[in-house]
């Protein structure tokens, strides 16, 4: 099977069990759950949970109780993405290709949906070890991880950067610490809860850390490049909004065909870290090609 | 000792733990450190967290390993207080006699704020597990609850109402539902949380948990009857905005004399609930007549 049909075979179970695992859109007060899963089942590639499950896989574990788990990785990142959109930080009207949250039901609404599925986050991790019968001391440890890399330390001190120093020119290390805290913390995050709960062993749990850290960074600059080359309509967002905000990236800071060069040497060092794995790994290593070529 | 000088001595503990536990106002990027320290350090009661190391001595538990969990109740509260004080909420500009979050730090960074303070919250239970030696089951048991008490049918729902329904008429049952989710969650949460991670037996978390239900109730109702009888200087917020802002409160729908009766009536009901604890249930028992007499 090509690994664009075992993507999409992953993804939809992924929106399958998102849609099990969200409030039903009718619980009081709606407005809150309807605009929960507005954003939260508007697509998207659902490569965090997908990620999750197949770390799992590629240790040869059983993906099944971990699905909670990689569901709340979408919602780390869709609430991260609600919130990036408010007025006060992007501003931004559309999100793949749709009205933003706060958008369609107001900044209010947009603020508590990005409260409420992070909250669901941590609960949905906690689940998965309930239901899914795993180790409690694991559960805690996935926990621990996902506050440090979500907190202000990570993700949101990846915004803060972002946001808040985006008029200031353009620094090397900036762009490094935007990426690795926006991008590559989630990834990382990602993998680790699915090696993690699948009581994966210490030099596993190593080795596919740095494969995820890899992995973000090539998705990051691949990101740089289709704001200056992609498509607009294929993207779901604008072009330019980088040059515009006159923001940090790898384009802008080495020039297009270093940045794609450095892009696919990442690439490979990803790949090679992967060779302990054999087959087991075919759909993580064909994950980084797909990201190097993707034009949407 | 007096009940005063014990609270007092158990929130200056929260305040050097929590003062411990928050990252440095220097550590990058020191914008948002700087700004959740604004917060957290701006004083209020510490009435969550003392209610969790309160919660555990009532049932005989020593409460010291679990100080990142109370403080985590702080973080939980704290971050509810700065998200809905911003402009597209209730747009204070007043929180504790000083400038809300978003007047000091501007809006982008108040987002991020109540964000960093939630997700630094799970973290610091998870915390307490590990550096505690809690059992990891019964960290995962309070993750799960702080997940839900907070979430989009706690906590957010509670706010939800509160702000998108705040022009509507006045129903009894929103008042019921927001009070409960509002503030009840929490100190439900709170007092849970101590007994939980003390491993106390069923019964003993089912009474704490009832006592609980009516503190919070307690709470509220004398909330009410302030913001319209009270002395804006001593509660360091502006009195009146219930009704300027219509907001359906226990005094609007039954009188001021009923709400204050009603409110001791709870108060009798929460203290009888504690009798099995004995002398040890002093300190909570105490903080229902405190509260019921407070006029800060």
């Amino acid at each position: 099977m090509d690994f664009k049909k075992q993507l999409e075979e992953k993804a939809a179970e992924i929106d399958k069990a998102l849609n099990e695992y969200m409030p039903s859109a009718e619980d009081y007060p709606p407005v809150i759950h309807e605009a929960m899963r507005y954003s939260i089942m508007a697509g998207g590639k659902r490569l965090r949970p997908v990620l999750t499950i197949a770390a799992a896989e590629t240790v040869g574990a059983d993906p099944v109780p971990l699905m909670p788990a990689a569901c709340a990785m979408e919602l780390i990142h869709t609430y991260s993405l609600v919130h990036d959109d408010l007025p006060a930080m992007d501003n931004d009207d559309l999100r793949r290709g749709q009205p933003t949250n706060h958008k369609k039901y107001g900044e209010a609404v947009a603020v508590l949906v990005g409260d409420a599925l992070l909250t669901r986050a941590f609960g949905m991790v906690a689940r998965a070890g309930k239901e899914g019968n795993l180790p409690s001391e694991n559960i805690v440890q996935v926990i621990l991880e996902m506050s440090e890399a979500c907190g202000s330390y990570g993700l949101i001190g990846g915004q803060v950067v972002d946001t808040i120093y985006e008029n200031r020119v353009a620094q090397s290390e900036d762009l490094e610490y935007i990426h690795t805290r926006k991008t590559g913390a989630l990834y990382k995050m990602a993998v680790r809860t699915g090696v993690i709960l699948s009581g994966a062993e210490e030099w596993e749990i190593n080795a596919l850390t740095n494969y995820a850290g890899k992995l973000g960074l090539v998705f990051q600059i691949i990101d740089d490049i289709l704001d200056v080359e992609g498509d607009s309509y294929k993207l779901g967002k604008p072009t330019g909004s980088d040059k515009k905000n006159k923001k940090a990236t790898y384009p802008s800071l080495f020039g297009m065909a270093a940045a794609r060069e450095k892009a696919e040497t990442i690439a490979r060092d990803a790949a090679e870290s992967l060779r302990p794995f054999g087959d087991r790994a075919q759909f993580l290593i064909g994950l980084l090609d797909f990201i190097l070529l993707r034009d949407f």
